[in-house]
């Protein structure tokens, strides 16, 4: 058998194994049984756990994020950009969970593994910094970014602030809809493909019909915008 | 000393020595050496590492919770409700970064801490949970909540889905804060004072507009909606 193929089949049995017990608690033992080879030859190809652990993020944060990118069409409008990202997004990630744990969960505390899974969150959070300024520059004619604070750098700070948003909302939308998927009957593909419509619809309504009053201008502005006292 | 004041100064330097190093990396020496007492009297006091983690998730993870349900009055209407509560768990944040980084990340990837920290987790959910259906009922001309599915459990689906996504949107913006804070020439309190009160109004922009949008039977509509084919 190919190494690329035995490679392949060792990752797959880690991400379901560092999905389900963690970094610490997952026994090379296990991981080489399930992969259907011996525990010499995950070393010898993956050379240690720490290793073994950082391709498992390397390859599911760069497939995630491939996914996305492959949604998207960059010569559509911004909303349209957002929509296809965002379903490409909750679909992936429900047809990968146990991907999405190791490097969305499992990486997390973990250094250097933690660095790894950030940079990749600060690709998606560059992407949808950029969708913003797209946006915004389709809504030129409405004037700046509102909210504090004004100048460039304020307008850009703010641009980075709402994608800092629209990620974390997305990603604890993906965890929920993981724990509370409701097939109701239907395939596993088809329920994947109809959580991942519905939880991206969510985001829409949520994320940009409140980006689009705002970049329209129409900030949330009441009295109760006022400190209490 | 009394042993309240004792626990309390073991609390605090754990909470410092967790934060910085996780769970398993942190030392029990020095945490006792930080809180300037033996290390017999710590495990004395709070019995093993894992109960005296567990108490500093209780801890920092009560003492959030309880500084926004405080930030809010429930008798205000539902958006002024949810900006004196962001503003409270921005200023919170801000203020007890260890904390934080204690159970939302130090917290997330081991049991039975990450049992405990989903708990809170939840019970913010459920809060703003509650203040969307308020603030539907508030705007209840308009008809119920779009978004799919249709029916009762349809519509409260779709309520904790945004409430999820509000969450999720807080919690990723407050990590960015953290990270991020420009104290230009401010004391640490003003710091954060005007961090938080630029963070809430960044969430009441991207969150609250969009939601406002929802409520009032505005969602985003747009050809793009059309799965691409």
């Amino acid at each position: 058998m190919p190494r690329a193929v035995r490679e392949k089949q060792m990752l797959d049995a880690a991400v379901r194994v560092f999905a389900a017990q963690g970094y610490q608690a997952a026994s090379m033992d296990e991981i080489a049984r399930r992969a259907g080879v011996s525990k010499p030859l995950v070393y010898l190809y993956l050379h240690s756990k720490e290793e073994l652990f950082s391709a498992c993020v390397e390859r599911e944060s760069r497939a995630l994020m491939t996914a996305v990118l492959r949604g998207v069409d960059v010569r559509q409008p911004a909303d349209r950009q957002l929509w296809d990202g965002l379903r490409s997004f909750f679909l992936h990630t429900a047809e990968h969970p146990d991907g999405w744990a190791v490097f969305h969960t499992r990486a997390r505390t973990h250094e250097p593994f933690a660095t790894a899974a950030a940079k990749v969150r600060e690709d998606m959070v560059s992407f949808v910094t950029a969708l913003i300024h797209a946006a915004h520059r389709e809504q030129a004619q409405h004037g700046p970014l509102p909210g504090p604070p004004a100048g460039a750098e304020g307008k850009e700070r703010e641009a980075v602030a709402l994608a800092q948003a629209l990620v974390g909302a997305a990603e604890s939308l993906a965890g929920w809809a993981l724990t509370d998927s409701r097939t109701g009957g239907m395939s596993a593909d088809q329920a994947s493909a109809t959580g991942a419509n519905q939880a991206a619809a969510t985001m829409m309504n949520f994320a940009w019909a409140g980006l689009g009053n705002l970049l329209e201008g129409r900030p949330w502005t009441a009295a109760a915008a006022q400190p209490t006292g």
